[in-house]
């Protein structure tokens, strides 16, 4: 098996011109296409529409070159837009196809799997079943990618639902009490639940710690390796777990590791140096969570982030580590998501680097 | 002579508790102190009024502790409110004592002094008017920091006015015509002919380069060690020079650099390289400009920040350096500010740092 | 006893210069001033500045004419700054002068009279304990304003406080379980408790109703006469209480209704018909409270204000309602707050018209 | 012929099931269908994607429905989604069939035609070949109206482009320049070029009065009838001509007025009363454009809508007219477009109705 990873820079939520060229021109296979992640410039709260638009028009492409309808396209493509470039971040897509071809190195390279929750009732985001449902799907998803060690997979890139105030009506008229009405905060609860989910499924988390009550409230608890983004476009989640296994190629391999702090740039050396192999290639994506520290202090030092009603937490901590990644880093296409409930420590996040190696 | 520079966080725009006490307990002398640079937490654009609060109260507790009118106080100590602590920035304000005292050293020490520009008519700004004056006063400036030549002037930080709706019609009236009469692009006019009167002062370019056309249209022409930034709570320049001159005790001392754009880390590096002397010492302040890079692209990958309706250019900037320098430095008490027209390159800036010497 | 009611257009939150004017020239008493009602033009969100700018300019005008204080003013002024000044809301104050003067007339006039709370602890926000102290501070300035009957209160105002990160983090350390650590949310609770608190005063609920968990919860209860307004500048309640009574000359008076919704313009022509007298006389001043609809809907039709993560609800609230208001009287300088928790029914809120009858 | 006007409310950008059930049921024709006006939930300025989202979703609704390409799609049908429902207005779309059946009345009846400029280059943005383009345009969709009289206009909706950063760069390397590099002043000039385009047409000023000098300046040009539009996601004018004129049946009929200012409600009275016929029916559609006074006031209050740089003036004035007719109407499902420079006085602008007979 052997994973490939294609950058393309985005000039618009809806530009699909540089992966249709590469489809056109052989490329890419469309059919071995299992999953997109894009950063969108939209705000990536609740009215964020530029995930559903971009969605949209990838799948649309999809649809055309694979002759299939959109429906079929959204089950075997996991398309995870995750909204905000706030900043300097760049708009881009990152598109992973996975090929059945045998591996030409023996050292573990870049395994994916996708796999997807049933849709969720609006009462249970947030809640004990969202978590449950994710642990499922990310088991199903690694036995996709060839991955039998937990300790093999390195992120997990998951999209889930939010509510907004017509889903939060709809199930009051059930008589269902949901987590939260407030359709900002919403996100927050539905990506910490995913988040407590990945942890369970890669026990770093004991099934007994997990509650309902514990969902964006016991921040002790936590994965290392989660990344999950918020979205109004979908009602149900998508996961792709990336890990490093055998019998993967090892052109592309990804590393990860945890960002203590949104400052902490050194994060990313310390993923570099995880990744198998001797180290050498061209960093293809880093992928990050951003999150403001709830007590509003960063390293001793006041921030502004929840008190600010102008612009909310997430979008100013995304242009945060979107600054300090990209002057560690040198580059700005990074796929930096915010909201880090339940992932990595207060404040911090994981953090993945997926690698290109000139020779594999 | 001896400059010494004092840090405080800030809790609110009018906290000047921290200030307050060490004027109390003799850690400060009141009638020593010439400016005081903060950072706000305001947008930094056209209707930020934590600026204004700032200045009332730091104009307040000096009147109550000189026991002067608060027009006197305005006299003597130049305030320079620059608002947006957008990301991870943290609040504070730098308070600059100069003191008449033998130095303690031979080698060059922190060297500071101020000057105002008279008050501008609306029609000045972002003129030749504003170029000419602020030129006047940095010479000025220099003068009473007794820095001789130019080359010893590190870093020069303006407080500039703005065009608000009500100042355009005034001058309308007269039948004077402004250089813009929107009010947030008055700001970058405003910080342009101001960074091109230091550039002027400084011999940075040639007269014969100026005129009222070159403000915000040849950014060829630039200044690196202005940092200007704009208002709506003055009507004239207010100019703080910082250098390193013989004569002055060196316990504090100042180096500055360029950004060559906004992921220029190593400017820090390269700027604590310039602080004369062996270098040792803590990081008791940083200060550089932010803007977001006019072509729409960083190293290449494209920013969303002049395409925003949302949040303004200038806050996206900010957060971008703030975490940039934050990143590199590992705190986030920096005095970053929005808008670098003829300041550094496209996208870049200057970039000052002042260190405090654990042995003078 | 006489109420007059100077309304002045301000050009910036800290323009204090029409009042000073009036100050100067006699058309005000200075030693009679009791409350200063102010629209400003910040966010009239949590990090709304303009609120403690507009006060701190009112405190020092009160402070030096009346040679006194800022303390001393603090406690003889209510001074009620309510921040947004959304769509063509126009800032300017309200200057409530009390005189002890014969009332010329016989039929009841405008009676004001205003009282503290003590200041409250951040766990008390939001809680009975808030509830109970604006009910008696209700009373206390109903008593002041020589309001015996609760019928003849037409409009309570109150200043109230929010919670800000830092609120929160000290009432964590003393053990202390404050009501909601989202900032934003503390102004809704803020606001519905004193709201209930002036229910519970003027018997439009039984206190049997009253727990905590009420407050922003049971949206059934709520005072047809109370209009609240949170800032971070004050840690206790300031009441204004504003009815007809005899006693009070009738050259101004005050009438007040309920919005049944957003839209509700002929609340305006309801409350000026009880308006006591011949109803002859010009708008003084009209105060309103707006807020988006919990269903979502205004009449049947979908509104967004809750699903906007650019703009925050109550912003958008207040420029619709100053719209619907605006279109309706004519002007703008309307005294519009947003958030009406427990002030009138869900998406309507109280109104209260205040004339100046041209012969008393 | 026979204009009828379908109005749908919308649950998000890119809802369009109850148009599909409409045209499934046979209520709506698809091929008689020549436009479609839409109010969407973006922000209504340069990054407002929920435009394209729209326009993309109801192409392919036609698409599939009509069995054709997207591209052919766009040729018959103008889509024009007008962002921006701040306050209380509510997203919805209205949907134009134009059917070739006789008349049932003598009476005039509305009457629609649809006609698109070519594409402009950026540098043609807001100067005289938009102008000209347009004009030439609204005469041929007139004459698709059968409407022969300037004075049978009641009003035209256009929907025209705006400059990004990526097309001002494009023109540049060509050596063209436009007419401003600031994104969000290129809607007003795209507007304001278009809107004396329609004037041009129908004579309300003189071509030698055009010059490209005259956009956005000369304030005193502007036409009474025009609504224009800017967005992204096209590149040419789409133009849609309403009407009353013979031999079109009187089922739907048009009247127009021109709003004097932002608070003139009775707009809708005079242009209710300029409807044809007995004037019985029910508004189906209110159309109508919102711009912030430039002299910073409303009936000589101050306004802040020039000077906010968190919300832009074009959502301000949105919300403040939206209410201001939402509470004149009683509802909110209103087409208010923000931007009406020419279009209108300054501050004002046209407006127009469109009722539905009960008995045509």
């Amino acid at each position: 098996m052997k994973t490939r990873v294609h950058r393309f820079a985005t000039a618009a939520p809806d530009d699909v011109s540089p992966l249709r060229r590469a489809l056109d021109e052989g490329g890419i296979n469309a059919e071995k296409v299992i999953a997109i992640l894009g950063k969108t410039e939209g705000n990536g709260c609740v009215n964020d529409f530029t995930r559903a638009l971009s969605t949209l028009a990838l799948t649309r492409l999809f649809s055309e070159v694979l002759g299939l309808s959109d429906e079929a396209v959204a089950e075997r493509i996991a398309l995870v837009m995750s909204g905000g470039t706030e900043g300097g971040l760049s708009p881009h897509i990152l598109v992973f196809e996975v090929m059945d071809e045998p591996a030409l190195s023996t050292s573990p390279g870049l395994a994916a799997g996708v796999a997807f929750t049933p849709s969720f009732l609006p009462e249970q985001i947030g809640r004990r079943a969202q978590i449950d449902a994710t642990a499922q799907a990310v088991r199903e998803a690694m036995a996709r990618a060839g991955i039998e060690r937990d300790e093999d997979v390195h992120f997990v890139q998951i999209k889930c639902p939010l509510l907004t105030s017509a889903r939060c009506d709809e199930a009051a008229r059930r008589g269902a009490a949901v987590a939260t009405t407030d359709t900002y905060e919403s996100m927050a609860y539905s990506r910490g639940a995913s988040a407590l989910g990945v942890a369970l499924a890669l026990g770093e988390i004991e099934p007994a710690q997990l509650r309902d009550a514990a969902v964006c409230h016991e921040f002790g608890l936590y994965s290392g390796r989660a990344s999950t983004s918020a979205g109004i476009e979908l009602m149900r989640n998508e996961i792709l777990v990336l890990g490093n296994a055998p019998g993967w190629d090892a052109e592309f391999r990804i590393g990860h590791d945890v960002m203590a702090d949104a400052l902490d740039a050194d994060a990313v050396t310390r993923a570099l140096a995880r990744v198998p192999g001797d180290g050498a290639g061209e960093l293809v994506a880093l992928l990050a969570k951003a999150e403001p520290s709830r007590n509003g202090l960063i390293r001793g030092h006041r921030h502004i982030m929840w008190d600010d009603s102008d612009i909310n937490a997430t979008r100013h901590a995304r242009a945060l580590v979107g600054g300090v990644l990209a002057g560690r880093t040198g580059h700005t296409a990074l796929f930096v998501s915010g909201g880090a409930e339940h992932q990595g420590p207060d404040g911090g996040g994981p953090l993945a680097v997926i690698t290109h190696a000139l020779i594999s």
